[in-house]
């Protein structure tokens, strides 16, 4: 078999096969397939793209490209879930100790921020004493005995993705259908769930900014999840408002909190409810509405919440924060945004936005930036909010003074007015299964 | 600027600027650019093309890459010509001293065979002590004495396609007409002649097996050649049965001071004299009918026999050996290859006859291989021709025993053969302007 026969037959619209996939994964990772034959098919697979097949061979060839987790060990039914990532998208963060409330075991491994997108495991670090790195062993016993653990990516998590990925990122072959649903499958595959629900983003804060365009992301994901042997569906969610209030990481958890106290901004809560119980629906055999039930009860009664704090303790983190989110420490200075006009919040950009809260410090413009946990936004009114002038519509926080004045003017500019209130919006869009 | 951008901006089928060209051109040729975005970009041209604007550019920038051959300083008219390429095709060798005869500058590099093609070079470098390399006063100097020059590419011209084409040979982007016109024609840019005429090959033997596809790419290299100032013309002459009767290198020496000498092949002398007419026409005011008398008369009157001598004598050259080609060392083992049928030659796979006589040694699979000028194919009986069993088809000569009988099956299932005469061809399709 040669490369240069694969790239030829992508190129001219040919299905590859499964054979060909797999040399190509395999002798790429392995250094054997060098960067711009891998290039010239990735541009190839851009324009002429992969159906189903293809797309599913490549993300199991992805996924066994290193460390596949074995969670055969783990009694009981284990669920995962995958955001397409946003802004101010603490989810997790909720959902994971609510169904792990509920029985199930919720083995999972998240992602870090990078851009205007924030990551789970950039927010637990802000809990003092909080391990992200387990190892195999513990990993595997917490889960078993407490249902739950979050940690980062193993190093050896799928590593053609992290090469494919690096290549994508130079050869303008990021935005590819098929591209896109390997990378992200791939480690859901070898993170081990059988069950698996995906939030696909949508709006101006995430990657699919038309409707359209997340529902074939969300069914492409759905389509080779299910082919590659997992019970998986996706909700598609609003993205064109930053979720909840809190943007940056210990603010974050702050707020995350506030949700497992049974307080906290409505939309965020709603929506941790529904991914919640679609997560328990697509495990069991029970109606969504029994599943809604437990969802809320377990948010209501504080069991949520306790198993929030079992996990923050069995990680090593200070449960006292969590207890007390008070006790996280603040920026040095923090900074008013005030409205110069009466009448209604008409948009926000909600990229734009993410982008003024990397400029705080609270996210990465590179892999290799470090992130400060004090920093952030807390946003005072959103998308339909009436306003007046001199009303304050945002706080920022942050360690960075010089910056201030310029992350007024790019959030202002992320905003615009109108005198009639908007078209109220949707929180959730449609299930895809 | 970013190579990103630019491979983005093609991605998406915009056109690209003068300034992102040079830029990918002078970055990818200092290495500054690496291979892996150059694949990229050449995969994305592959799919969405290039105007000719751009492709003038292009050309442009790889011309001048690396040396850009002076001939301000000839006394008198440059003219070039070029072939896309074929199997026994020695025009070269005729038109060069015929063309100089009639008191045009024929400053003219050639390349080197490879695949089923063969070269000029080769070809000369089988007269003993003729030398392809000359340095640059040489040079000059003996296109203002004796009119020509026949030298192989300096290692410095356009560096830019030497470096664009090894990387589209791995990257399955070599068939695309932007890129197949910017590798030809920067290198004749960069040859500096004025007036330009192009052989385009179209049959069995050349690289356009399809007429329309042979007449696009002329038009663009016209087009191209045009809008990078010089005076330019194509002429798509026959290539699905080789030309003349001799394939080799010292074989095809040989024919081709039969030409010169006013015997030789009528398929091969009717070809030169077109391509020296056409030649003369472009370079002139003089009507076609003139040129082509003019031409005749210089090939008939011995003198571009006499303008070749003075070129191989110029450069080195034993002229014993084209004063008496019997001199030429032959092949150790010579075969007759014997009809099994009576009847007609109905087709020529030409193609599959150029690697027969690359299997007998006098080509090149590899840039790296050597060449053995003795080699060669001597073709008695061609398309269209009445054969009777028996009857030798044509004689191979080789100095490798053991291919023999594998070369002569090659050679026979390189023929069709018929009970009728096949539709007669044309030897000249048109010019393109």
């Amino acid at each position: 078999m040669r490369m240069y026969d694969i790239i030829q037959s992508k190129r001219d619209n040919h299905e590859l096969t499964d054979e060909q996939i797999r040399y190509f994964v395999k002798g790429y990772t392995d250094g054997s397939i060098p960067d711009y034959q891998a290039a010239a098919l990735l541009m190839a697979i851009y324009f002429n793209g992969m159906n189903d097949r293809e797309a599913t061979t490549l993300t199991i060839a992805m996924a066994e490209s290193g460390d596949m987790i074995d969670l055969s060990s783990v009694n009981g039914i284990t669920v995962d879930k995958h955001s397409t990532g946003g802004v101010g998208d603490k989810t997790s963060l909720i959902i994971a100790p609510c169904v792990a409330s509920l029985g199930f075991k919720v083995a999972k491994m998240s992602g870090r921020g990078l851009g205007h997108t924030g990551g789970t495991v950039d927010k637990l670090e802000s809990i003092p004493g909080y391990r992200t790195s387990l190892d195999r062993n513990e990993f595997i016993e917490n889960v078993n005995r407490i249902g739950i653990a979050l940690v980062g990516q193993s190093g050896n998590l799928a590593p053609a993705d992290k090469k494919i990925y690096a290549l994508r990122d130079v050869t303008a072959t990021v935005g590819c259908l098929p591209l896109i649903v390997s990378s992200i499958m791939s480690k859901k595959i070898a993170a081990g769930s059988e069950n698996i629900l995906l939030d696909v983003k949508v709006g101006t804060g995430s990657f699919t900014p038309k409707l359209e365009d997340a529902v074939t992301l969300a069914q492409k994901m759905v389509d080779v999840g299910r082919l590659a042997g997992r019970n998986i569906a996706a909700l598609i969610t609003n993205m064109d408002v930053p979720l909840g209030k809190a943007i940056g990481n210990s603010m974050e958890i702050t707020e995350a909190c506030e949700i497992l106290k049974n307080h906290g901004p409505s939309d965020l809560r709603e929506v941790c409810v529904e991914l919640s119980s679609y997560m328990l629906w697509l495990c069991t055999d029970e109606s969504y509405e029994n599943c809604k039930n437990k969802v809320i009860r377990s948010l209501t009664d504080g069991s949520a919440f306790r198993k929030f704090r079992e996990l923050v303790s069995a990680q090593g983190g200070d449960t006292a924060y969590i207890d007390n989110t008070d006790m996280f420490k603040k920026a040095m200075y923090s900074y008013d945004i005030k409205s110069t006009y009466s009448g209604f919040i008409h948009s926000m950009n909600t990229a734009a936005i993410g982008e003024v809260s990397l400029m705080l410090g609270a996210g990465r413009e590179k892999k290799e930036d470090t992130i400060d946990y004090e920093a952030g936004i807390y946003i005072h009114a959103k998308t339909g909010d009436k306003i007046k002038k001199e009303q304050v519509l945002a706080t920022l926080y942050t360690n960075r003074k010089h910056i201030i004045s310029e992350a007024e003017k790019e959030y202002l500019s992320a905003l615009t007015f109108s005198k009639k209130a908007p078209p109220s919006q949707k929180l959730i869009y449609q299930l895809v299964k």
